[in-house]
């Protein structure tokens, strides 16, 4: 049995992210689950992932893990929060109103990158996520999203 | 004849980014140029950039446009600011301390993005420069890059 990841519970209409979406063929198909009161991602780059500096991850990669890691952290706890489960594919999304990545250090090439988000706050329709980008537990870079909860209906019509 | 963006500028050792380097096949190619005191770059989409809701830009394409564009900016003004000329091939680069984005609306598919950037604070190596993403004349987000100066040299060893 696999485990389904917050992403995978996004309804089809709204399943084609570049970023995380499972239904672009061309996408980084991004995952996150939760592990205890964290959530987790964890990404391969590909071979041309390389940011300006040989042996280096791209910095714009790092901020699109941390977009769809946050908004997926987001949409999982909003389902905790409300003591439901993901799996009842709740008609509601986010939407990213602000993203800050601090870059601490180079993130190396031909690792598997560890995403870890925690909610800081939720309030009303806004969800602050943190995170951290590790390799082999060195934090290489910081980040936070501010996720606005929008209803898939509304964005429909 | 065409006129050279800055990142045509970077040696082909440092040529390489996902994001802006013309010899990363598979990478997205940002170009960025002079337009009076403001950098621009234009960018079209390819159409699987989508973010998760049908015909919106990818928040994650917006921040690696940023951060290339900001990116270039600071390596060009930096030798405006100096008063030589951005073919002198200088042995330095910037690296990205932080990246920050406000999506202020959604950017629609199937039109060209414009950035402009403007650089706010040169203090020492580091270099601050705030950008606009429009689509035909509305803004659609804003950023704020940190870049710092690094030798090429430094790294290479």
């Amino acid at each position: 049995m696999t485990m389904k990841a917050f992403q995978d519970y996004y309804s089809d209409n709204f399943a084609s992210c570049f970023g995380c979406g499972r239904l672009n063929e061309h996408g980084l198909h991004i995952k996150s689950y939760w592990d205890g009161e964290e959530s987790v991602c964890r990404f391969q780059p590909e071979h041309y992932h390389t940011g300006g500096f040989p042996g280096n991850v791209y910095g714009g990669l790092i901020a699109s893990l941390m977009d769809c890691h946050g908004a997926g952290t987001a949409y999982a706890a909003t389902y905790l929060n409300k003591g439901s489960k993901t799996d009842s594919d709740p008609p509601s999304r986010y939407v990213t109103a602000a993203l800050h990545v601090d870059y601490l250090a180079p993130t190396p090439m031909n690792e598997t990158l560890e995403l870890r988000g925690k909610v800081k706050e939720i309030r009303g329709r806004k969800v602050i996520v943190s995170m951290t980008l590790s390799v082999k537990e060195k934090v290489c870079a910081r980040g936070e999203v501010v996720m606005v909860q929008i209803s898939e209906d509304s964005l429909s019509k």
